[in-house]
């Protein structure tokens, strides 16, 4: 046994979450893609199966109350609310992503008046946060400048008015400093927006503690909910009663039962909804969170690092120099739960991986990323990987 | 035997889809709420079981490509086009009906160009669909004006930019003429969008034969996909090319995983997709859509007015004069696929209905609704609900 697989052997033995893994369905593939599509809870098919003959099939419309459908996505928000450090009742789940950044950034240019005509935006965001934001300023009159997270402070002015950055950076899983960043634009009067989609679940991101205004994110990455399970949109307490969606649906209005052609805002996190939600996606993600019994986020982060730290460890002693170069910065605060390496043919390389067992993904045009879910990711995983991997590099 | 029960074993008897109903998880309640929530088809919590415990829980990300769930939206789209009278190609699947009138709203005001200045809305309209349209307009800087369907031909001009009506009255279950309404919408050089949630799957609706321009539609009633599933958006052919989503989420991009940070748009019905859909429901509806198999929309259209008829006619001979009084227009051309009785304590009827095993629901302020999904409700079914309503109103 080499040193490195000696050394993954007693980091899972005394790690304090490796008992989580049995929480999962899992197999002897290395899975490291949690960061696109988090594997499935054991428990969830009972329940998913539950909710469809016993609350669909027997109950039928009974369910909308009497099996608590109605408020599912209210209740839904707030059990993922502590994992993103907010308190009750500013977290709705409901929608995509993309249809809850135009709801947030939409929101957020009206919330800061109309005196303030700029929308700044992360320009190596996840492209659909750069459409939506494109189509949002285009529907409120605003205009809108791509740039650097780095930019931001300077870019910053007295006619901005919303900024939308990313937590994580999909493709070089770098984490940008959500503090400090919110802090520059709160001093120029604007609001932050923040896209928690690669965060949400993975580390800590105080959303409260850093006053951030709005917030979307996923839940089918680092939060297990299942292919394509609802976003959630987070709206800061004092902000609520000002926020005007511009996805005014009737599931949002004050009294949606009354059925009154004059529309009026519910209040609380409720005002983010839109139409019915997707009872299936939604109560697979309701019992997807039951993982997180007993977990604290604040664990979940340290183990990520080292992690994260230990398959870059590896990869380094297994692979000859300059055949991957890692674009996920080194140091622990400016990185997030994924590491990602350039490399040389690694639409190839990846696929080769695949097939001996070891899943990350390919990003264009030459990034192999591999993500680190700390609830079922073992230290052996990552030996593994970086193994393979320097075995097929040659 | 009375001669009503008598009656309803015989045409029960004689009904040619009476064998559909076998297709259902139903039991002995006489479940008259499928234009609420359709009824669970009786093999969908296995198909759903698979794509929980293989396709997420084994394939994990690979059953993006390797179990077309990449392709769902336009591949359930084009399974639902038959029902509503669409070649293929022109309608995808996702997102709440409610975000689906905005982006059909929106896209048309675009279509009509800038000199076309008002939007007409029914004002009896199911009112998320005001109130989208609502914040349509003012996204786009139009005016909005709400009035009864009647009034539309009237109110139709040069600076008419779109109109968004209802097919069937969610409240009356009035059926409006979609033909000739969608022609005087066309004479004005206007665009028709039209809201099919109470005709879809209920009746034909010959989008393509009418020249519609936009229409939505929802799943979880005469489709029965499930709680909440998701909804439809058509796009006619020819409008495609220039249709211009308010939503551009990645999911619409040309080329999705080339990752560009210029959006392009993708040809066809695609060009309607936003996020990442929610597979699990979406593949629900998917299988729910079996049910149709071998089934022509002409001969459920004929069977719904059959049982709304007998019904009305068992409401008549049972109850005493006065008691009840039907919203629902008599004639066939005028009717969707429910029946509305005006009558004092709705609410409270309603209530003890469904503790005799008669469901249906109450709509503010006085009225009870019934909804006929010919695919599963017998004329047995509508006897005993007449009857049961005429025990407890005495």
């Amino acid at each position: 046994m080499s040193e490195l697989t000696l050394r993954a052997k007693q980091l899972d033995a005394a790690d304090e979450l490796a008992p989580l893994r049995s929480r999962f369905a899992l197999d002897d593939v290395v899975y490291l893609d949690g960061n696109s599509l988090g594997a499935l809870p054991a428990h969830v098919p009972d329940r998913l199966a539950d909710v469809v003959r016993r609350e669909w099939g027997e109950l039928r419309i009974r369910s909308w109350t009497e099996s608590g459908w109605w408020t599912a996505p209210e209740r839904i928000g707030d059990r993922i609310a502590p994992l993103v450090g907010a308190a009750p009742g500013q977290v709705v789940v409901g929608d995509s992503t993309s249809v809850n950044v135009f709801k947030a950034l939409v929101g957020a240019v009206r919330l800061a008046g109309d005196d303030r005509t700029e929308i700044l935006v992360d320009a190596t965001t996840f492209p659909t946060d750069g459409y939506i934001a494109e189509s949002a300023a285009r529907l409120t009159g605003r205009t809108l400048r791509a740039l650097t997270p780095e930019e931001v402070p300077g870019a910053l002015g007295p006619r901005t008015a919303a900024v939308l950055l990313n937590h994580v950076d999909y493709r070089t899983g770098r984490l940008h400093d959500l503090p400090s960043l919110t802090a520059a634009i709160h001093a120029a009067g604007a609001l932050a927006v923040w896209d928690l989609c690669h965060s949400a679940g993975a580390l800590p991101v105080g959303l409260d503690e850093h006053g951030v205004d709005l917030a979307v994110g996923c839940t089918y990455k680092y939060l297990n909910g299942g292919p394509g399970s609802p976003a959630f949109l987070y709206v800061r307490r004092e902000l609520q009663p000002r926020f005007d969606s511009p996805l005014p649906g009737w599931n949002s209005h004050a009294d949606p039962f009354g059925m009154s052609p004059d529309y009026a805002p519910a209040p609380g996190a409720v005002r983010g909804r839109v139409g019915t939600p997707d009872i299936l996606s939604m109560l697979a993600l309701e019992a997807a969170l039951d993982v997180w019994e007993g977990v604290g986020i604040d664990a979940v982060r340290a183990k990520s690092l080292a992690l994260t730290d230990f398959f870059l460890e590896c990869v380094s002693a297994y692979t000859e120099p300059g055949r991957v170069e890692p674009v996920t910065p080194a140091e622990h605060g400016r990185r997030g739960s994924q590491v990602s390496l350039r490399c040389a043919d690694a639409g190839e390389v990846m696929k080769r991986l695949i097939e001996e067992g070891v899943v990350g993904d390919f990003r264009q045009p030459d990034v192999l990323r591999f993500g680190f879910t700390p609830l079922y990711t073992t230290f052996a995983d990552a030996e593994r990987a970086a193994r393979t991997l320097a075995a097929l590099l040659g």
